[in-house]
């Protein structure tokens, strides 16, 4: 029989974590969201007997990562991205003010972490802070602008796919942290 | 002499906040951030050789609370409103939404409290979730829709107001949970 290929349903990363993050809540094992988009706001109408419109709006470059939350107790941070890239994780996706809010948020404690998909070879993986801020730091010092698939696969956690958290990114933490 | 004035400078509450939460992030106290107004964006436009216009939007209702982030290596989360009401704060300014999120939050061990200002007595308070999930459980079995200010003055905690933390909350933290 073939096996069912929950991962070729046409969603995006965000959209199966978002997913995952709602059975998390409804089975009471994590509470954690993603922030809404950062919209700067520049003109609303207001209409008689309806709701607000915003009619002119721009989109802000986020000064956070895109999840938190608390997850047994521990405060959890993260950003997840996706590549069609097959060989390496491009470092572009990612932005300065977003490595210094992963910076502040380990030192503060906290357990900070990418979430990495592959589209191509469709595997998504758990990659910690420390070893991104690693690859990040690197670049500067004339090292490479992405980081290595091999080096994920080696480095990182493949982070399991179930029918009820298509990115069960918990089963990672219990692992590594608890 | 006459003391300064700070409080009287037009700020709005949420604005003292994220004043005071850049003073944590600069200081190294802590990383708390307010969310982004989560805006459900309906059109957006492109134009050539300049940035996406959103052309028509709407505000949606906050499925969580405002401020999240770590204080002391504890997830930390808060609703803040204000209120022009002398005597008491209408429970109408949460949402059954936010009273879950809340709820679960407690749960998990997350640090969860609102603050309340009082904007005619200038005075600005703690209130741990709890206290407020006591008020809000007792309106739904006849009782008042609102939380008396006498009830918040005995039974939360007054914010100290300094001049770079002008709502310095962390210091009403220190004292009840470390
Ligand atoms: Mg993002
Ligand atoms: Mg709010």
């Amino acid at each position: 029989p073939k096996k069912p290929d929950f991962s070729n349903r046409g969603m995006t990363l965000e959209e199966d974590i978002n997913v995952t993050n709602e059975y998390y809540l409804a089975s009471n094992t994590a509470v954690i969201h993603k922030k809404p988009t950062p919209v700067q706001i520049v003109r609303v109408d207001y209409p008689k007997r309806s709701a607000a419109v915003i009619k002119e709006g721009y989109f802000k470059q986020a000064s956070t990562t895109d999840y938190n939350g608390i997850y047994r107790g521990n405060y959890i941070d993260f950003e997840a991205k996706e590549t069609r890239n097959k060989t390496s994780f491009p470092l572009s996706n990612i932005h300065q003010h977003q490595i210094d809010h992963m910076k502040a948020v380990h030192e503060h404690g906290g357990i900070c972490f990418m979430i990495i998909r592959f589209t191509p070879h469709q595997e998504t993986f758990f990659l910690s802070a420390v070893k991104l801020f690693y690859w990040w730091d690197e670049q500067y010092k004339g090292g490479r602008k992405s980081i290595p698939y091999s080096y994920i696969q080696r480095n990182g956690k493949l982070i399991p796919f179930t029918y009820q958290a298509r990115v069960d990114y918990v089963k990672v933490l219990d692992k590594l942290f608890f």
